[in-house]
């Protein structure tokens, strides 16, 4: 699935760059290789298991319209989607989404929805723009083609550096984490997958502990995707199954982290695309690596997000 | 030489890639194409022609160490190349240089050695410290091999997108202006070069006016490379034959191109390296140019100037 939806989804997608780093690897004490979807359309990888989800609609299901809740990555992949199929979209958003993330979804032609973070559930508001538009539901993160398309991602990193050690993946719903890790694992068997969460927000570090779904209250962690409250149906057993570990960064990691990609590596990065970076930089990953690939899920960084940081 | 540059420096100097994206191309209305030296070693073009130099010198001329002036770029690459080969580095810098290119010229092991920018003569005091130490000048763009080191640059963009219609280059003493074109031309017969400078920094707009070398007080310009008040004595005669014309950019739109290229492209630019993408933005590059090369000379932006920005 994740091969076919490398296929499915190059018209929208773009193959996005392998980044190094001296001053990074020095620091880390490994060589590492950033998979750079901040440069991808949307300013993060979530157009990729839009994509695959979208343009695998039949005619029919197009015509109903397209519904996604979102933090707002997720909403930019979609509607940029939706928009490329012709289809509708209906966004629905937390009001405190980064301004990045809303305007551009905005400016794409979604209509956004918006609700209160911690006092609504947006499934539940989800379900019913859903019963209202009688719309078709992309989920961010617990579906197969969604982990599919974010799968593409590990699956274009191996393909230009097919010898690496470990693979660190952010790890919010698990889309993208169980996508990778299990393509990661067919093309390099051995090949060591670790999943980073802030401390803020360690809902699969709990589940991976307690060995079941853990549902924390909303985070309040500055990595604004890696808000999910608990891990999906769907990845969480893929990830139990493919991740040796969670990795866990505090808030000030992260913040170095974004300000050392700026800094010395001179791209700009999210805190939630961050994460990676900072488990490397703070000595989180275990000794010994060699060889280690870094996803770097986005760079939709607010301006007063960065000057607070 | 350019050619024997780009083998000689290879050891030290990275080859950077060439960015595009669909939201800078929409704005600018061409195709752009960006030669990312801000991915350069120690953030900037300036290693090119540094180690072209310095790698060209004899053992007994390493023996007597390495003497430059440079308002912070130049300074790194000279540091770096200097490291390289073992020979001591003192640089001359502005006692008001941006931390972000004094502080790793420092750890580079250079000497640093500053002065008043708007009270005393710079080449005075290298005259000076070269008289003391009896090392080597290397200067910052008045050399036949500094500015071969340069001309690597278009080398290589040209060499990944040969078809071309246009270059901007961004000037300050000429050095990567003189190098570049000279080397477009020669791969490109046809190609129009442009160079670029900030209103505030005009000495070479006004001396393409004049016919001749003008030099113009201390420029304040927020592009703190570009701040050369003449064009050089070599890179002069060079750059008239070579560049079309001088495009002037306001300081607030190398601000604005500072921020586009943050919060669109994702990459840290420095002011300096942000007027050749503020003059496609702004519709200072003539109509009708299909793909136009962009030279992004440096990502050193200091904390303190991003926040002003």
């Amino acid at each position: 699935m994740i091969r076919e939806a490398a296929e499915r989804i190059r018209p929208l997608a773009r193959r996005t760059p392998v980044m190094t780093s001296r001053s990074l690897d020095e620091r880390a004490g490994a060589s590492i290789f950033l998979k750079c979807e901040n440069f991808q359309r949307g300013g993060a990888f979530k157009i990729r298991g839009a994509a695959n989800l979208i343009l695998s609609l039949t005619p029919d299901e197009l015509k109903r319209g397209i519904v996604a809740f979102s933090s707002g990555n997720h909403a930019q992949g979609v509607a940029l989607a939706a928009k490329y199929v012709g289809a509708a979209a209906t966004i629905v958003m937390p009001e405190d989404a980064p301004k990045s993330k809303m305007d551009p979804t905005r400016a794409l032609g979604a209509r956004i929805v918006t609700y209160n973070r911690l006092r609504e559930d947006r499934e539940k508001l989800a379900a019913a723009v859903l019963a209202e538009t009688g719309g078709v539901l992309v989920p961010p993160y617990d579906h197969p083609m969604i982990m599919a398309g974010q799968g593409t991602v590990a699956l274009e990193l191996l393909e230009e550096v097919p010898d690496l050690d470990a693979l660190l993946i952010c790890v919010g719903g698990g889309g993208m984490a169980s996508g990778c890790s299990t393509i990661a694992l067919d093309l390099r068997p051995g090949i060591r997958n670790f999943g980073v969460e802030p401390e803020l927000g360690n809902d699969v570090w709990l589940s991976f502990q307690k060995g079941e779904r853990v549902t924390i209250p909303p985070p309040e962690t500055i990595a604004d995707g890696l808000r999910t409250p608990s891990p999906g149906k769907l990845t969480f057993p893929i990830m139990r199954r493919n991740l040796e570990s969670i990795l866990l960064v505090s808030e000030d990691e992260i913040r170095a982290a974004v300000l050392f990609l700026m800094e010395r590596v001179k791209i700009v990065v999210e805190p939630s695309g961050a994460v990676g970076v900072a488990a490397a930089l703070f000595g989180k990953i275990p000794n010994g690596l060699g060889r280690v690939g870094v996803i770097i899920s986005g760079g939709n960084l607010d301006r007063s997000l960065l000057k607070s940081i």
